[in-house]
């Protein structure tokens, strides 16, 4: 059977960080899906969606096995859909440990194959963090150096 | 004198985590009051609050001991209003010892009598989170199993 | 039924911040057994235990539903031996808790009817920690502002 | 060379624990510049900013060497334009930690030259959080307690 | 190229927490490698290690692709010597994240090609920890509730 | 004034994070003493204390404002010693700044002009721990990487 992974996120951006965790979690998996979460609902994203995924599909233009997809659903659910079984997190420190535990616990109740596998994020991509890096956007920052794609 | 405890929270919604706590924490106190935060001036919440106060209240007929009220003021007032010297809360993990540490010592300044007292959430649900079950419905998602209630 | 409550601990030695948790914890409790727990086969006791019991009696002399003994077998145990369903412990920081976590759900394995009850250390004692003041007492230096007894 | 500091923060409002962190800071730095951080985008503040200026203002009257300025725009940069090579933040407990951490390796991106200094918020402040003080004030509560000016 | 795990651990005892991240675990990987850290130099093991491999290999008699060794060299030493390029590790509490973090880079500083992956330990094992279970036996407890295989 | 900070550790060995803070410190302060705490009563050093002062000497030949001394007495009263009002210290991660927070609190209450001021270590040295820097080089591996200097 295929192993494939759901990486699912807001992604708004998509940084280094995130690229770090997908290219380390790719030789693990046969393919990884990078999801991205858009809730119609909720105040709009900073970065427009379709920009987002044109930007993600630039990074991994050489990766087949990487595909970029939007999502409104539970994550839960679009795994089943994809037939993934795997579910990559990056944990950057602990506050991330406490929200991951939960969210990977309530995942595995509404999906009992799905596993939830984390890689640390290397250290110098560790502060990465996209609300920071909105915000050094939002006043006009140079904020090149924290995504992996050209603006 | 009668050990009264205050069980405050936005409870939106109650979940088995909260069941849990109240369950445990009423061999301790001579009564318990579930207080459901409510705020006006903010976002509403996702379940209706007489529902909510409607669903606890089926949850514990059998207890007579437990109470189900909503309110709007500071819960240290409103632990005076009730003659209650205790509030009652679960910790399932740092992120929230952190914010109780907080909430707590402010609700001591704010009335010397009252006294916290923690339970440690059960493994089992110590990764129940409201948001999280939250979304999990919003995306129609089964939440029976986070709720001690028929929805 | 009386709610009988076990304070266990090392106390090597008793600070303030373990007199805080005791003194709050008493309006709770119908009484609190302070038991030093006394592990022969592992490294000797920076104070001695009988002097460390002499002066937590000294400090409790007031509370005739306060009493003072040593163990050297299971928590569990001893909490059955005494009719005791409650633990009382206080949480300092993130550290304690996690430590707590564990160390209580084991109890509750052990013993079923035992429940673990945490209160919060008051702020100006979070920072008293045995091992510290052992390292002060060490070099010489004045313990007294740390331990609620004479030296 | 001067060592001046900046002490950036939304202050909604300027708290004890606040203030602790300057008067500790201001003998090591030969100025600190309090920056309020005003967002116009964002849902508004709680108390008013000129109050919040003038407040602060008076709370530091007697001392020359600090100064109290609003701002809307990226820290590093406002640090640059006032000549501020150090950031003097407090940390309170381990969620100040993470965020802080994250937020000054950015800092550090942006502008080389600029380091970021920690204080421990002393522990009898360390659970004021402007947050809850807000809270406390939107209910009526005496928030005269937890900042060091009379409101 | 097969994919293979060094699960590195002291196992003092193997814990049904250790054996929840292998079976969770063998489904990512062709073999894993259970590997006891066995330090001559340092105080002895509570449970002699030839008792707690026979154990271990007792409890995945039926996989074929687990494997029990002891070592006393540099993991990432180890890693090499079996052509393992992962190492699985379970997380259960910020504690252990910190810990995992510092390990783990040091591990890659040494291998650049070993990568950690890891699982949050399930809720109802999380709890479990050799040194308290170690603690548990010594006074005579019952630990059969903690470890896979029988005593 | 002149502001000396004193640096103290066990630093057994000295690594690059530590190098990091002091280069870091050094633009704060007019001079720092790194002070090697020397706890003739417990187990041994793995590096010998003379060795460690003759490499970080080393290091810092060329700062003549850094000295480097050893020390068996209460680091507060060092300070007092020395003249200096600062203690310069590195946060990693939140078991450090938990322990650091205790720690600090200790020392002021032992010397109230004793100032804790802290930096946070650059993530690519967050990870370096003299423990397991130990460890690697007791099995044999190799630790220039960690240490500032030619072992």
């Amino acid at each position: 059977m295929k192993k494939i992974a759901l990486f699912p996120g807001s992604f708004d951006p998509f940084t280094c960080g995130h690229e770090d965790i997908v290219l380390r979690g790719i030789k693990l998996f046969d393919s990884i899906i990078i999801a991205i979460g858009y809730n119609s609902s909720k105040d709009g994203r900073y970065f427009k969606i379709e920009y987002t995924i044109e930007k993600i599909k630039e990074t991994f233009a050489d990766y087949s096995q990487i595909q970029v997809i939007s999502y409104a659903k539970l994550t839960a659910e679009l795994a089943s859909d994809h037939g993934a079984n795997y579910i990559l997190r990056g944990l950057r420190n602990t506050t991330d440990f406490e929200y991951e535990n939960s969210i990977s616990q309530v995942n595995n109740y509404l999906n009992k194959k799905l596993e939830s596998i984390f890689l640390i994020t290397s250290p110098e991509f560790a502060s990465f963090n996209s609300s920071i890096i909105r915000e050094v956007h939002r006043y006009g920052g140079d904020i090149s150096h924290f995504v992996p794609y050209k603006l």
